[in-house]
């Protein structure tokens, strides 16, 4: 079975499709750029959901729920806004369909034109922005802090599944504030719900930086970002916080009477996580033989496979195993199809990319022992039955851990500072092939003339872009590799998704 | 500030949109028949949505997620389905936007337009029978029990928040069988649930039964419903669940090989409640003073008050009695606003439904005690502190249990077996003053004698209609009220939103 996937090291993007296929998590629809989030892909979705709404929460956000549609006037307010996201997108102009003269289906019935057509939303900052206005008139109505659980539509000319599709998933915040001070604090206190996220549940370490003016977000002052990197040496943008100033409050005439009863502009972030983690952490993690996916979010995270199939002995085994690890909250299925063959399993549970899997087989029984297998190493052990619970719970741990700082080697193996651009162009096109890497690439820290004109000469000639301005990177002058200027600090370049 | 709420008995309708905006639960958008969901409104969808999600899946469903656009030609693929859905809907015809011309903001870019129309989604059965074509092969693939969360869009002309929408949220399932016992199975096991959460859960009490042809889902077989009846003496179809036979395989040609290797189409369920559940329970048991809400599905469910005002003796008395109850799982509040005397926000709680209001004083707290105020009978008593919250479990229970059983008299008191059409008539304009009723009506248990012809003659003449034919009514012969024709059983009738 595991033989249906393609290897990395041949064809990088049909791997990650063959996993996305082969493990369940998601296909293509009939309707271009849209994709069907399936059973298991979507509760690995409902596992991420849960566990960042339960940060939202417990960091005073609260969730509503506003409209599919924008109509199309309140895209050109904000005017950077229009510029950046008004373009690519779904237009809704009639709102009837009629039955065809000629008997062919359906057709749009001409009379039920919209006097003004709506967009299907490919962010909410404008309609939301809209509705605020009424709910905000004193400071005592501030800070306004919403969360939104929704879909959007971005018209996407070339879509890949989970990193850039038509229609996602998504959360976007949408928060508004007394001060600047506050809006950027709390743009920053995202960024690291972000970057906590990633790292403790993803497994998938993340740089949090600023971007640049170019990569900023259509009507923000300033865009915060957690990036991270894939195994083929490619960024992924990975979550976005962005500082919007008064710039909304301004467009949509959102003002607060302050403290001492003088009207001001509200200041107001926004920040946004989707599907496109699902891409990432299929990407992360797993290998030649499938998924593989961190236990704190992996739908299923114990299988037990009996040995060689199910019997009296052997179920009544993989029952009490299986109570007493539901009982301590392990997510644990037993399969017991008696038409597949263990090895049949093995693969397609490996496939499937469950952290880990218990063996029971009659002779083990016998002495007292199942046989356990861990996903990310492939290691196979067997222990005593009887200390089985607290092996795999912290089992469970140790892969999760393992992960993180597997993810953590490859990027420092995959990290590059360079002076000279030279260097920075052999990097982004050198194979490392003694670590399996057949195409190039990483970060890359090197000095930037802090121009756009320069970063989009540096993508022209190379494909890479400014990932971000590292938050936690030293002050360092050194030259732009590019024009030799002066630079104060070092960014961090990468091909990106 | 409950006398900004309208009278139930002056006006019905202004009553209840007063409820949902000085409720906090939604306002109108400025998209035509879109509302948003405000905060407290989302936090009780949320726990609506949470505790079926758990029903859904210890019955073995599993969520996915299924594209928001539809081709436009889906829809004429199921015959009754594009006549009873494809009507009123939102076509998207084109994918860009661009800079208008004369520099009037951005208009559609003509060279984008679609190839084919694509459909807002109004219900998914099209595009997920085109999906599970792929999936289901053999009976090894079936049952297949799938459920979305999801929005739709139906171009409503007349909108009431939360009751009919444009856009609105739901779940919908979409289940494949075997056999079409099993299918008739599931549809009847999803009605049970429905009626179990309505009652248990909303404490709206519910009667389940079948539509008559007329008021069918298109492309269903047959339709099962759950009705309720409000303080108006409308009914409200609070749920449906369709038996769907072969008709959504046969026009997306959905076959699998049965247990003897031959082709068969698949049979199919599909069911959905939406965010008009609100509705209902608005409707259900608030009063003239506020919301009323069930305490198992209150956002929050008990709130503290200090009197007058915060203070150090205050505060640790309700820091105690908050912490013991989160202890216990209950969802506590301490209002600790010292800017509001402590009767504003008696007031505003009872607007909002919380279900149990503690007040705490000093004059109490010397004497070891602390007032207790229920919001569905408005009594309040003074309890020793100590006792509190054992206290306030069980009283959240008794309120639960109350507002079924008042629910249930109300519809005991308004539902009527009548047996002429004069009478018939009469009950659904005569007011019951001694009841608070302005308006008449309420279920009516009537003979009729099957034909559409007849069931819509009647809902010309008093526009009630058949509600359903009830599950648990008894086999009675009798005569048809309008014709006079014969009957093999009574059905319900009302008017209803």
């Amino acid at each position: 079975m595991a033989k249906e996937i393609t290897n990395r090291t041949d064809n990088y993007s049909q791997w990650y499709l063959d996993i996305v296929k082969k493990a369940g998590l998601a296909e293509n629809s009939e309707v271009k750029g849209c994709m069907v989030i399936k059973p298991t892909g979507f509760a690995l979705w409902e596992n991420m959901k849960d566990e960042l709404d339960y940060m939202f929460k417990e960091t005073g956000h609260v969730n509503a729920y506003f409209p599919l549609f924008i109509p199309k006037s309140f895209l050109s307010k904000e005017a950077e806004h229009v510029e950046g996201f008004a373009k690519e997108c779904a237009v809704v102009t009639h709102h009837r369909l009629m039955n065809d003269p000629n008997g062919n289906g359906v057709v749009v019935d001409p009379s039920a034109k919209l006097e003004e057509e709506l967009i299907v939303r490919p962010t909410s900052e404008t309609i939301i922005w809209d509705t605020y206005r009424n709910w905000i008139n004193s400071y005592r109505d501030l800070p306004l802090l919403i969360n939104q659980w929704a879909n959007v539509v971005r018209w996407e000319m070339r879509t890949r599944m989970f990193l850039r599709t038509t229609e996602f998933l998504w959360q976007e915040g949408h928060t508004a504030h007394a001060t600047k001070m506050e809006a950027i604090e709390e743009t920053l206190r995202i960024l690291d719900i972000y970057a906590t996220f990633a790292e403790d549940y993803m497994a998938m370490p993340v740089i949090k930086g600023i971007k640049t003016a170019n990569e900023r977000f259509a009507g923000a002052d300033e865009t915060y970002c957690i990036e991270a990197l894939m195994q083929d040496g490619k960024a992924l943008q990975a979550g976005t916080s962005h500082f919007l100033a008064q710039n909304f409050a301004r467009a949509f005439n959102v003002k607060f009477l302050n403290e001492n009863n003088k009207e001001e502009l509200v200041w107001a972030t926004s920040w946004g996580v989707s599907t496109r983690l699902i891409g990432g952490l299929i990407m992360t993690h797993s290998d030649d033989d499938g998924l593989v996916i961190p236990p704190k979010l992996a739908p299923t995270q114990v299988v037990i496979v009996p040995i060689p199939k199910p019997d009296g002995i052997i179920n009544e085994a993989a029952e009490k195993v299986m109570k007493a690890l539901k009982a301590k909250g392990i997510r644990i299925k037993y399969d017991e199809d008696a038409k597949k063959r263990p090895g049949f399993k093995f693969a397609e549970h490996e496939m499937k990319g469950i952290p880990v899997r218990l063996g029971i087989g009659k002779r083990d029984l016998e002495k007292g022992q199942i046989e356990v297998a861990r996903r990310d190493t492939k290691e196979k052990v067997s222990i005593p039955i009887d200390g089985a619970v607290d092996y795999v719970v912290n089992l469970l741990d140790e892969i999760q851990d393992n992960l993180l700082n597997k993810a953590k080697t490859f990027r420092a193996e995959n990290t590059a500072k360079v002076d000279s651009f030279d260097d920075f162009k052999d990097i982004l096109t050198t194979p490392k092939y003694d670590l399996g890497n057949s195409w190039g690439g990483g970060f890359i820290s090197a000095h930037w003339d802090g121009t756009t004109e320069t970063e989009l000469k540096i993508k022209e000639l190379t494909k890479a872009t400014i990932r971000c301005i590292p938050l936690e990177g030293e002050e360092e002058g050194g030259e732009c590799i590019l024009t030799g200027k002066p630079s104060a600090r070092r960014v961090l370049f990468a091909k990106a998704y």
